[in-house]
């Protein structure tokens, strides 16, 4: 039969720290702690399983489960010598949540459970402290009406707040044991009239409530948003942990802290954590209070720490990862409560990892493994320019790395919906709850008022990998009236800050942020080389200008996977010179069109009449021909050289690398000026009737652009523009190549659905190629290939690969063809279908594995049956997702291509990928 | 060693009728006639694939074939004992093209090659007719000037007109020998000027030039525009004939003409055609002189009536099929020259194949084979209303049946221009040729003054199913001024006709057209029962009103493939409601999720400030709501009655067969009103401000609405929509069963791109089935199933068929997402595609199975896997195009469902399909 109680104490545990799926991380690491012989309050864990029959069961324990947890309360009581409700030796127990994944702060925990009027009174004899157990006892009346009762918690603030003032008393701690009392009472009386049934004596029908609320709250608003961001499956269940109580809170020789035992921000190797003397967990936790450094604890309790930096030490080489320890002193008694591998931020993994591989502590596969490749974001974060004068008008604890600037708001909901419209946001809170989550997520940075490096605020940022300042006393928050004052300014809703996550700084306005220079990190350098060394798979960049391009290689870029064109023809005049185009292209080739027709017409009519006709309208069309076509060309003539350079700047910012160039793709009316004042500007440079103009452009208006004359489409109507981009390529590679720079361009045809379109536009390319290598004496190497964007593309890539020499996926258009979705549209429906579970995550964020990544494999397939070795790639923005990466993979692609930023990331993930594969294999063998 | 070279002549050929493929129909046929003992001038064949080996050797004829050629010049020089060049008796021959199948008027020829100065004198002894051999010298130099040696034909007709007016002769006829003897020297003259090289007098380098000119004009642009409209393969070639010349144009008691064997406008079984004494073949295609009834040769040379009836009867009786038959007498001496299977009418296919199998000529599966499905639209086509009182304004030919209004057009160039834009025209033309092909491709109907029943402008209309009145001998046609007379009426450009093909009538103004009744069509109603005898396919309709149902279920609709709801909105004031709903929907859902957010965060908040803030914005928010909920609701109330109306007489009309309904599907933004003045007008009766209207629906605008927020995505956020037509259609369902109808709905959801979409959508469905069962008290069978309509959808179609009782492919919608094709855009470029060969034919029009096709098999492989009792169809409007249907045979679809005037050309097409599969099983088996 399965067990689903496990108990810990007296040096032993029924479970052990692999048992993470069953206990929960919690509950494996108290048994775990228990097993290795470190101090742990004994206890019991509930397994996820019980969580789940509990749901199957339709929030009912099953009887099995009932009947262990009574036979794990009497272990409990003859193990600590304490009983449920006895008169002398009353037994206390904390009830915490604890499932596989930490989820901080989205969990209820109750303590304190077992109270009640009679053993109330004992703890007050035993402690001799008749506020301590009335304090205790009120906490625990409140959190358990609030928690297990579902009690509306106003009344319980209305009620403490009315007796303080009738007790005249300004803080908590103000209130006698009497008026605790009396509070008490109070308490009860609201339950009762909540709930219409008396607050539960019974601490064994307490444990049972509380058991089950624990599991309810499994699947609340807070925990399922969390673990949607987290991408942590509904199904685990949380385990519950029932630990005997012990109390930090008993007066100065007991307290209660938190510590790493690496630091968590920058990986160095130091004990680093926050304690509170006299106090009870949750203290340091809601960051209610400002914690002392832990180093304090070395002088105000020196046997204490010695024994706890030993057994951090221990926990650490224990689980060969840095350690996240909860500990609590009761009279002087070291107690562990809790310890799990330390969340951390990226530069500290970055550290971590590679310090542990050089200490001997791990391998270089598992500190590669160690590092989540998102967490290299925060290394590659911008900071703010050294150079700038800056104006720091407030500090606070640099509890995130990074630098970044926003609009202040104090409104989570107001931070959401302005960043929602593009605005940039930096929420400013007094202190943050997990109320405020979505808030958190649409700023750019986070600044509070009060907490410390392990408040809410904090943990939350450094997860994010977001910049937060947090515990900046000197800032008086006003919600009101909306501003906030430091000592000499007022910044009100809306006002630019910027926040510096790094120092701790508050600074006003928005000075230079400047690009992050991660090839100074030693450890960054050394994991980067260890993962280039492991992967496979190569990584290259999307960058359309010598700039981006250079950015990329420093970060490793192996090649340019996408150069967009269209970007270039937005750059200062040109934009003139693409209108330019536009505005002669469509009516020459509809007079050439014409003049063709009505030419080969007039080689097999034989009627006087009909000739006499075809040879009036050819010299209307002849005379009308001539300004579209003087427009067109004469543009095109203007852009080749623009065009040329371009490239010549990036060929030689890329030396060595082949560099993927994307012909011109966007529908021709993106280029187009909108407003009627811009139009006029346009008709007057143009010497072109205003009026004809506006015409003309609104026949360019499409009601589906994404599904419209784009791509190479445009290349097929209008072959000179295909062609002026390849010679502007080729003359570029040749000039390059006279000067050293060896260049390898890869020319590719974007929106291909028919063969035939890549047949026609590859021709085209080729005979420029051999054009300028037969006027410039060169020889050029290059190839021709296709996007693989339309999911018919996908369909026919055996067809498609008998022309093209590569494929790369265009996975945006690839995820919106294949879904039916706008990107531009989605957000009428998109974050719906996301808040309510309809959609796991973003197509557009994480490729869709099931739908689009079927089209893709199938691609590959026969792509490669035709043409095996057929170079493939991805330049959607996928390639710099660690999931889509690792798909990549598994898909046999020869590279991914993504932002200069995320080329970091891509390494990492394909190393990953790479081990994770080794791993599978080794294992099936 | 392959032959290329196949005789006729004396009784036997080397050909045979079965080889189509190698000597085209009219070599095909020639050989077979000739084998049958018909009198065929002798002559020879050269095949197409000499042909294509002629394209492949880069337009040179391979030595083999001009040895074969050489030697058959001897056979026939033999044979008719006459000789190339020969003083004496001189052989003078035509070369015509012949390609598998017919392609009229679409390539060249040249009669009487082997004249020259030497043979023309010869030939005027002969015949002693001087004139009669320069006439047919001239001729020739002029056809192989213009056709062989491609010289300008202008300067023929300057030259030529110069000659009558210098001879005062106002016909061509009154040029005497002399004159045209004159002519003939200015000719080659011309020829010499233009070409460098005197005018080719040997006949054997006369026939080279030609058979060259022949293969040639197989990639004539006319010739491939005619494959592409009736989608015949580039690459099958064309044949050469060359046949010994026999003159019809040698006095009265020579003559020529064409004949069918039955009648090919009506079927009726009677010898039907013309002919035109004294005149060569061309003039009766050409349709400048009117020709006589065959009948009156009857009269006028009894003998020869006869011989020519019984050789008819003789051609059908051996091709079992309607026969064309083209004829020459040449002084009183009947020459067949050529026969084929005769293209007819709808009607007259359907009666020729129904009356040819009672014959017992054929059996009922070669009758079904007989009728292409898309003729049948020719039953289908409307007529005049008779109740309506006509002005009939002119009368000519009945050339082609059905009835059309149009504006008058005289331009084939305009006609496609005014077409292109949506406007309904009728070409009006003295006579068509083939440079007017385009023009009568685009108007509705075609109407000339001149030429018979076998004329261009009758046997092109006839082809395309569209309506023609020919040889309206009494227009006036005025070119340049743009108008036409008849003897009391002016027509100008753009004013309305009506043509009634069946009648020959050309009517002033738009009477009000007739649907047609093919149910009172005899053989019509035969062939239909044979088909629905052989299909196992089952053909629904598209039908949205009851009208429309009703009318489907008369041409044999097996029930409803696709109800559209949202066309019901449309209707009378309902968009009121409509658009009443959308004012309220996007604020309501907005209010009441913010309110479900406060609501669930007041139960966990414990900051007394936070409490109050969220309490008044809950106060502010109940406010705010009222509005948009009772604008929402309100709407919703209204529509459901509307909706179960609409249901109930679609029900009521479908009794006993299943009605597929699809839930409501285009974005909102279409039901909304456009210009200011309709916004103002709306604002009024919802008593809202206009302003906050134009904002309102400002806001719902889409980038591209195609990819937006439609589909089962507006049922997933207004869940009260989808519950609203559920509810409209299982109350209609149980009201319309108390009356004893037998209805069996089947709900359909469609854009479903995820699984967890159907669930939710079938979920709310299912409720609401429940509800009414049990508040009504009734039994209800139903079907709740989804579109397949994305690439998503097809891919991961077995995980939708867990929940999904029915797949209808949404191939309209299918196709724009696997080719990133929006139909409302592509008309930028798609015809530009076609034109040119990237794409064979348009995808909307006929499926593109190579792409589309591989999702559609793929999803119905995977749905059956799931589920294999899985009911699959078709509701895109390929479902009425034959090549499709075929293609959902194959694929084993339960049903195609198209509009209800197609449903005929689906059950044909399905039984077609069924045929040719056990044909092709009984093949390989």
């Amino acid at each position: 039969m399965e067990k689903f109680v496990y108990f810990f104490g007296d040096g032993k545990a029924d479970g052990n720290g692999q048992m993470k799926d069953l206990l929960g991380g919690k509950g494996a690491g108290l048994a775990e702690m228990t097993n290795v012989g470190l101090p742990v309050p004994p206890g019991f864990t509930i397994s996820t399983s019980a969580c789940r029959l509990f749901y199957e069961n339709g929030g009912r324990l099953p009887e099995a489960v009932v009947s262990e947890v009574n036979a794990a309360i009497q272990q409990l009581q003859s193990t600590v010598g304490k009983k449920f409700g006895s008169a002398e030796k009353p037994l206390l127990v904390s009830v915490r949540s604890g499932a596989k994944f930490s989820m901080p702060g989205m969990m209820d925990t109750v303590l304190n459970l077992g109270l009640n009027e009679k053993t109330v009174e004992t703890m007050a004899q035993l402690t001799s402290n008749e506020r301590f157990a009335y304090d205790a006892y009120r906490r625990f009346i409140q959190m358990f009406g609030k928690i297990v009762l579902a009690v509306d918690p106003i009344q319980f603030e209305q009620t403490f707040d009315h007796a303080k003032k009738s007790n005249k008393a300004k803080l908590d701690t103000d209130l006698d044991a009497r008026a605790l009392k009396e509070v008490c009472k109070e308490f009860k009386n609201i339950i009762k009239l909540s709930t219409g049934e008396e607050f539960p004596a019974d601490p064994m029908k307490q444990l049972d409530l509380a058991v089950k609320a624990v599991f309810s709250s499994w699947n609340g608003k807070r925990a399922i948003d969390y673990r949607r961001l987290n991408k942590i499956p509904d199904d685990l269940g949380t385990a519950v942990n029932i630990v005997t109580m012990v109390f930090g809170n008993m007066g100065l020789t007991s307290g209660t802290g938190v510590a790493f035992t690496r630091n968590p921000a920058t990986g160095d190797n130091e004990l680093y954590g926050e304690y509170l003397p006299n106090a009870q967990g949750e203290d340091v936790v809601a960051g209610v209070r400002t914690a002392k450094p832990i180093r304090q604890l070395k002088d105000e309790m020196p046997p204490v720490y010695e024994e706890f930096s030993t057994l951090a030490r221990q926990l650490e080489k224990h689980y060969k990862d840095v350690q996240d320890i909860e500990f609590t002193i009761e009279n002087g008694k070291l107690w562990m409560l809790q310890t799990r591998n330390a969340k951390r931020t990226g530069p500290a993994a970055v550290k971590i990892a590679v310090d542990m591989a050089h200490e001997g502590m791990i391998d270089e596969q598992t500190a590669l493994m160690r590092v989540e490749p998102s967490q290299l974001d925060q290394l590659l974060h911008p900071m703010v320019d050294p150079k700038e004068k800056i104006t720091v008008i407030a500090t606070g604890l640099p509890a995130s790395p990074g630098a970044a600037s926003g609009k202040v708001v104090f409104d989570p909901d107001l931070a959401e919906k302005e960043a929602s419209k593009g605005e940039k946001v930096i929420l400013v809170r007094i202190e943050t709850s997990p109320e405020d989550f979505h808030g958190m997520v649409a700023a750019q940075a986070i600044l509070t008022a009060r907490g410390g490096m392990t408040s809410h605020a904090a943990v939350v940022a450094r997860g994010m990998g977001k910049c937060c300042v947090a515990g900046c006393a000197e800032l008086e928050i006003n919600y009101d009236k909306k501003f906030f004052k430091t000592n000499n300014q007022t910044i009100k809703q809306g006002d630019w800050i910027t926040l510096d996550g790094t120092a701790g700084q508050v600074i006003l306005g928005r000075p230079r942020l400047m690009d992050p220079q991660p090839e100074l990190n030693e450890s960054f350098v050394k994991l980067m080389n260890w993962a280039d060394k492991t992967r496979t798979m190569k990584v290259r960049t999307n960058a359309d200008t010598p700039k981006d391009a250079t950015v990329a290689r420093k970060f490793g870029a192996e090649g340019i996977g996408l150069c967009r064109t269209e970007h270039m023809f937005f750059e200062g005049d040109r934009i003139d010179a693409v209108r330019q185009m536009i505005v002669g292209a469509a009516d020459y080739k509809r007079f050439e069109l014409q003049i063709q027709r009505i030419e080969g017409e007039l080689v097999k009519v034989t009627s006087q009449q009909k000739i006499k006709e075809l040879k009036r309208e050819l010299v209307t069309l002849k005379k009308q021909i001539k300004t579209p076509k003087a427009l067109y060309f004469g543009a095109i003539k203007k852009l080749l050289p623009m065009q040329r350079q371009d490239f010549v700047g990036i060929f030689r910012a890329m030396d060595g690398l082949p560099v993927t160039i994307r012909t011109l793709d966007p529908p021709l009316h993106e280029f187009l000026p909108h407003t009627e004042a811009d139009i006029r500007k346009l008709a007057k440079k143009l010497k072109y009737p205003a009026k004809d103009l506006m015409v003309k452009f609104a026949a360019l208006h499409e009601v589906n652009p994404m599904l419209g004359h784009r791509g190479c489409r445009l290349g097929i109507v209008y072959p000179e523009l295909t062609e002026m981009q390849a010679r502007a390529i080729f003359e570029a590679a040749a000039q390059v190549q006279k000067e050293g720079v060896k260049v390898i361009p890869e020319v590719m045809i974007p929106l291909v659905g028919h063969i035939n379109e890549l047949k026609l536009q590859e021709t085209s390319v080729r005979k420029v190629a051999e054009d300028v290598k037969s006027r410039l004496k060169v020889s050029l190497e290059y190839l021709v290939g296709t996007m693989i964007e339309l999911p018919r593309a996908a369909l026919t890539a055996g067809e498609i690969a008998t022309v093209a020499e590569f494929f790369s996926f265009g996975t945006n258009d690839l995820t919106q063809m294949t879904y039916g979705l706008s990107r531009d549209d989605a957000g009428k429906f998109l974050p719906f279908y996301i808040d309510n579970g309809i959609l796991k995550e973003d197509p557009f964020q994480t490729l869709d594995q099931e739908g689009v990544g079927q089209l893709i494999s199938w691609a590959v397939e026969r792509g490669r049956l035709t043409r095996p070795q057929l170079k493939i790639g991805i330049c959607g923005e996928h390639g710099g997702d660690p999931q889509s990466v690792e798909f990549c993979f598994r898909n046999r692609l020869n590279y991914v291509s993504c932002s200069p930023y995320r080329v970091p990331i891509a390494r990492l993930a394909a190393a990953q990928a790479t081990i994770q594969d080794k791993t599978e294999s080794a294992r099936t063998v």
